[in-house]
């Protein structure tokens, strides 16, 4: 492991609302550009589960803790906890990793 | 989304059992390896919990369904499997997913 690994990875599930499954996948998917454009932010995949469509997840890798900070500053970002209530089933769920390889 | 896009994504956990917690994490780094040398691995990243040091997850992603059989033959991985039940608290947990940007 190397210690000078300043990364932080984020896995960051949302589970859409079934009624409103198509709104809740644009408004993940209209992340995707912005972010990937923000200092810092080294991957930023969006999945979507093989067993139950409502399900994604983020797969997030961030050079700093300062870049995900300001990550969490971005209107994009501000912009979809602003809208999660309305169109996820449960609070968006953000886990904190290191990659050690 | 790109239906031409065959590859698949797996987010495979791994809890290891705390007083074998540093034989766990030394067994799933020998995975790392002999896993990215396999044809069809695109990525093939290990995580460990910022929260939880004894839980750890494989993010990876196949190029098609044929790569991902062909890997669950390798000997690393069947070796892996014949030592979880020694070394994990729970069952490994594998998830399916599709990348949709």
């Amino acid at each position: 492991m190397n210690n000078d690994d300043k990364r932080i990875i984020l896995i960051a599930r949302a589970k859409a609302k079934p009624d409103l499954l198509e709104q809740a996948e644009k408004t993940l998917l209209a992340m995707i550009e912005p972010t990937r454009a923000e200092e810092g932010c080294i991957e930023y995949n969006l999945h979507q589960s093989e067993d139950d469509e409502t399900v994604f997840f983020f797969y997030e890798v961030w050079a700093s803790k300062e870049d995900l900070d300001e990550h969490a500053k971005t209107p994009h970002l501000m912009s979809l906890v602003e809208k999660a209530d309305e169109l996820f089933a449960e609070p968006l769920d953000v886990t904190s990793w290191k990659m050690i390889s």
